[in-house]
């Protein structure tokens, strides 16, 4: 376990200030006070008074996540949820958990069994056993990107895909782009029908024309711009906005094997921004769903419903990340390649 | 002020307990330890280290609502978010505003002039000129009802239009009612959008036929029914939604007026769920909107805003309340008067 030597180390501040950092000391500056708490959750260190007082047990259900590095998505959001919580007192568990152990127990059950006052759900699928308990449970849940509706007793959370979809038209008009297309992701997710959605209000508050062909379901993964970065092109799409950046990171590859370049031919937008994204070639322009927020926002929505206020959606602002795989259109039509 | 013996008498308890309760006591129950904070926070006692902590202050700025006594609408939203602001440690300022207020003094120069850490705006109007202020505010601020784009420092609550909507239609439709119209409230308004948006996705999503003719603006008073409701029912509506309990008290005297009987002849719902709906005739069957909970999740979203946690939307649950002015249709057509 760390301790308040390694936290004043990695922060390049005393011990002396660890501690009154810890102990809610006046005499240091909020914004300090927060980096010591901040770093001490991100170092596992928990002082003697935190231990007593973890009576109030919260648990972080995960899957079909990577979450054990810092490179990988659901590491910030764990880690944010635990930096809100900390300050509130809650004792934060991490489970991850498989469709196997979902069915040797009813979630109620393992949430009264186990103690835990509240869950917060990361990566789950619409198939979940879990999942469709939340329709009845009594049990306090916050939900990542998934949405249960009308349990008072159940919470979603994500990013705010109108606004992201719209400041990612907003940037490529204010290029002067007008053909743009959407290169969705898997259809039948409440997420895709939202950027969907979020596109076709977009395009028509800016007066341009939507055409059905350009706004085809994919998959969240790379090699699903290979069935339709080329089409998309031909119909004289000058951009591409992503469902996501895997998806966006295939179509870069495939602008380039049918002969277009990134940016000067064509522009490309992700979603997400993930750690890969400003490592691609050129380096994605993204929307970004800020993780480490998405966590905070997770254990305050939990910590709102277990104080009977039930909130139904509660969603972060998304934030533009400019990079290089966009540019001013070079012409208005179909580049020949 | 009120004493802790005041507090003790409210309550029905014993002074130690009340003690116990304020002291934060592992010996008494977290239900019975929040009734004593809540009723604390209504009465307005504020125990010695509260006073000592309240150097984070927060204020609620109100406009065109009144506040003052139980029965009114403000009331209970400024209530709530006391009794979430006070375990927090933080102290809280009402103060009415007008628009000679805010042409006075710039809203961030108010703020920093008094050394608040944020603001939650309660009954604004679109024309005001601090509205206007705040899409490029720095200071952590929270609306009830209003959406200010893209300034990730000010975030919006308010209760799910969507679900509210979708509540009252499926609950007409478990009636027999098929030809539901909606009153809706002023034109030019994002509240009023919304519910004009949920009527429409509700009533495609349960297959029955949208009219044009059938989703008329009004406005957010009993009045407006005037103008309307004679034209519903002369369409062959069985039941209406209206935007507001006001509208939905002028829609009960106009159908009396026009000779038709509810619930027995026309069903009518309301929103809100404001103090005279239960005492209307007959008892208004509305969608509750609960004000305790709008407070708390006015405190909380600003308080995520100030740690830096940038909520664009957190919306509550509504709550279908069926009273007596909705019952089973009674012809599927128009009944002639």
């Amino acid at each position: 376990m760390a301790t308040i030597k390694d936290i004043a180390n990695r922060l390049g501040v005393s011990v002396s200030t660890v501690s009154k950092g810890l102990n809610g000391a006046s005499d240091i500056s909020e914004q300090l006070r927060q980096s010591v708490l901040d770093t001490a959750v991100e170092m596992g260190y928990t002082p003697k008074q935190m231990r007593a007082r973890e009576a109030k047990k919260l648990c972080i259900f995960i899957e079909n996540m990577e979450y054990e590095t810092s490179e990988q998505f659901g590491y910030d959001i764990i880690l944010g949820f635990k930096q809100a919580a900390y300050p509130a007192h809650y004792g934060v568990t991490v489970i991850p958990v498989t469709p196997a152990f979902q069915a040797g127990e009813k979630y109620d059950t393992y949430m009264l069994k186990n103690g835990y006052a509240g869950a917060f759900f990361v990566g789950f699928a619409l198939q979940d056993a879990w999942l469709a308990q939340l329709h009845t449970t009594s049990i306090p849940t916050t939900l990542f990107d998934n949405y249960i509706r009308k349990n008072p007793n159940v919470s979603y959370i994500g990013t705010d895909s109108f606004e992201g979809i719209d400041d990612a038209i907003e940037h490529l008009i204010s290029l002067g782009h007008r053909k743009i297309a959407l290169l969705n992701g898997s259809a039948h997710s409440m997420i895709t029908e939202q950027r969907r959605q979020a596109y076709i209000e977009s395009m028509n508050a800016h007066g341009l024309e939507i055409n059905e062909k350009c706004m085809p379901y994919g998959y969240y993964v790379a090699a699903a711009a290979k069935d339709h970065v080329a089409n998309l092109l031909s119909l004289g799409a000058t951009a591409i906005v992503c469902g996501n950046d895997l998806l966006a990171s295939g179509a870069l590859e495939e602008c380039r094997a049918n002969g277009f370049r990134v940016p000067e031919d064509i522009s490309i937008i992700g979603f997400d921004d993930i750690p890969i994204s400003a490592k691609l070639t050129p380096p994605l322009t993204t929307i970004r769903q800020d993780r480490i927020e998405l966590g905070k926002c997770g254990f305050y929505t939990l910590h709102s419903v277990i104080n009977h206020v039930s909130i139904c959606k509660n969603l972060l602002r998304p934030q533009l990340i400019i990079r290089d795989s966009t540019a001013p259109v070079r012409n208005n039509g179909c580049p020949a390649p």
